[in-house]
């Protein structure tokens, strides 16, 4: 644990309570445009915030009928942000699944370059199965040979962006020597599922390699984000389990060779901030008076496999439906773990439990004052349980903004979080060294042999 | 013919001139950085041009030994672009064989959102052999192959772009009803090549569906373009052979049952632009001494498959050898027609062939003062030639400031050029109707019928 706390913004359309778009604080007529954007990550980059974060599922579910969702691509909407911002990281989803490892490695050198070296990837394998349709796959492929090709890709585009040393544009107007192509690295990657040459086009991005983020929480999500990310996203309700697997993590890391300060761990927190107690409370019943219970009900089932019913809003949520797992995915079934704990301790009724979830649809919620939030955080990154937060405003762009003034100032009185950039990239935000090239010792042999 | 000509500004690293990056007056230190390029399209934002074009290969070849190639991906490029202007229309180049129909609609829908109705997208199918090995191909698809592939992922980005209706969204905030699901169509594709059911995840583009260009010159290209292009970039040396290609895209629309006025045909032109003749010459040659010859020699053989030796630098071509277009491939035969037309006209030496190709590659070249390459735009313009031009400034940023200052005042006194926007999209810019959705008659039977 270092000194300071990361902070994320989890940029998501109107917010992530799955009614925002109906409160009439929120601008769901803007989701679309890029002015709306760029002023969320100008009030996360005012704050000093490390980054802002897009999420992504490349396909659109009927959730639409009931909520904001389908809307820009990720790695162009923060190609946009870069351009309308100086200092704050940018973190792009995309599938390993379904992208070709070179179209993605040059999306994401380009980003890099774009921004000055402020660019991070949230490598995913996509969990959500009716992806696979909108790529001539019969079958979504299992998280086994998902994991195998995200490891294999990972392999390849690290490979691709480590193709040019960082003295390989000699740029001698007098010879006429642009490059020294013996300074740029052909991937030469044969493995069991790609064949990629290379060398890339672009060149090797400010950063080295724009930081590798991972959200996996399955028992191979775990372990292949301690072998390969640079920054983690989680979901817990509890202090313990968040310290379990902030735990778990590091070890593992450490299983790999690396040390835990490589690994940044940022569990989700939504925070509906009010003057009081009351007044936050009461602000989070006003978006959850606006859910629409069906809604609630899918996705519930979309996130643990479980169905209840609409008839039973207001009994109790029958415990013996989350004792079983059942044949819900593998990432699900972390998910659904979240949720059991929930029901298990508080026994709510559907309707409550639906409530529980509609924020923050299994991180962790906090309602109450920014002092309140501020002391949950601290308590978790004091206690071995986080090194900083994805923030999930509730609603944007009110929530983030009340985030920034009040939650953040307090942070910086306890002197958790830094009152300014001190660095100009996202590794340097994040305090994560410049990745070393795997060609760096070939070089280095070359030249000693020479 | 409409009474207005179009100006695209073909955005190239340091310049169209083969050695641009040499001459004192260029940047190369700045070319992957954002800033250079916010900065050339401003420059033709502000002279009202009607877009930005930036072209694509997948793959870095030695090339990079000589000059300033291997550079930012363009989709992120022009995205970043779109945030820093408001008018100009973003063209980006990107490949049908080497990306997924469903990952391409996302990121040109996006783009078009993100730039307000502003973008285009450039389809080709990759020329270039050395592509195929970095996407796991033993053999780069033939020309058939790929325009077949082209054909079909045409078909399936046209069907994702339209598959929101425009009043699909339909924000009910009393009722909690976000969309009209039956206002949003799959695609539902399946075609020999691909299998893809959609909807897109990006509402329909401002535009409908962004702008499609497209440059091929072989018969099969041509047959293409006059099929689904609406924006056409070609190469001609002569007024009559741009005149025969115009008539033929023409006709071959009309063929396709559709109107001329729906293609707008753009030819390169490379201006060096001087106060007096004298002067622009004089430019001309200070660019052409900073040439490479071996680096010549390497892009003629790329362009046209014919090989020169450097030995016989300062002697005749061999006619002989642009006689016979050989087994080079149909693209590269029709860049080789342009060259043996040069040397049949003007029976070069090598080097002076080599000098004629620095600047654009085949395309016009046209040195002398801002009136005489007024004329010749002009001449193209009223002759059935042209519907306007891709500029292909030989040196960035100066050779594009000269074009803005000096030329298209010029082309204003003639009135042949808009003094200011007049609408705010590619499309308008243009003067290209929004494409009608093809769900757009399902969805007015369906009213009929209820």
């Amino acid at each position: 644990m270092a000194d300071q706390l990361h902070l994320n913004a989890f940029v998501f359309p109107a917010g992530h309570h799955e009614a925002a778009w109906r409160h009439p604080s929120t601008q769901p007529e803007r989701i679309h445009d890029a002015d709306y954007f760029h002023q969320l990550a100008r009030t996360a980059e005012d704050a000093a915030f490390d980054a802002v974060f897009v999420a992504d599922i490349p396909a659109l579910t009927s959730n639409v009928a009931y909520n904001a969702v389908g809307g820009l691509e990720p790695i162009t909407l923060l190609a946009s942000i870069a351009a309308a911002t100086s200092r704050i990281g940018l973190i792009a989803t995309a599938s390993t699944t379904y992208y070709e490892p070179y179209n993605l490695a040059r999306l994401f050198a380009s980003l890099d370059h774009l921004s000055k070296g402020r660019a991070g990837w949230n490598v995913v394998t996509t969990v959500s199965e009716v992806v696979a349709a909108n790529y001539g796959l019969d079958v979504h492929p299992d998280p086994t040979d998902r994991y195998a090709r995200a490891s294999e890709f990972l392999d390849v585009v690290t490979k691709l962006w480590d193709g040019w040393d960082e003295d390989a544009i000699v740029l001698d107007r007098a010879t006429g020597r642009f490059a020294d192509i013996e300074r740029i690295h052909p991937a030469d990657h044969t493995g069991p599922l790609f064949h990629v040459r290379g060398p890339l086009d672009v060149p090797r991005p400010p950063q080295g390699r724009p930081v590798l983020v991972q959200a996996g929480a399955s028992n191979q999500g775990r372990s292949f984000a301690a072998r390969f990310a640079e920054a983690i996203f989680t979901a817990h309700q509890r202090l313990v389990d968040g310290q379990a697997f902030y735990a778990d993590i590091k070890d593992r890391a450490t299983r790999f060779g690396r040390a835990p300060s490589e690994i940044v761990i940022l569990p989700g927190i939504c925070p509906f901030i009010g003057d009081t107690d009351t007044a936050a409370r009461e602000l989070e019943r006003e978006f959850n008076e606006l859910t629409v219970p069906e809604y609630g009900l899918r996705l519930l089932e979309q996130l643990t496999g479980v169905r209840l019913c609409e008839a039973a809003l207001d009994k109790p949520v029958p415990q013996e439906l989350f004792h079983d797992a059942g044949d819900v995915t593998d990432n699900a079934r972390s998910r659904l773990q979240v949720v059991a704990g929930i029901v298990q301790r508080e026994r709510p009724t559907v309707r409550r439990l639906l409530h529980r979830l509609a924020g923050a649809r299994g991180h962790l919620a906090v309602t109450g004052t920014a002092e309140q939030v501020a002391d949950t955080i601290e308590e978790w990154f004091r206690n071995g349980a986080a090194d900083g937060f994805n923030v999930m405003p509730p609603f944007y762009p009110g929530g983030l903004e009340l985030f920034a003034s009040r939650v953040v100032p307090l942070l910086r009185e306890r002197g958790l979080f830094r009152a300014e950039y001190t660095g100009s990239t996202l590794r340097e935000h994040l305090g994560l060294s410049r990745p070393r090239s795997r060609f760096a010792n070939e070089a280095h042999v070359t030249a000693a042999g020479a």
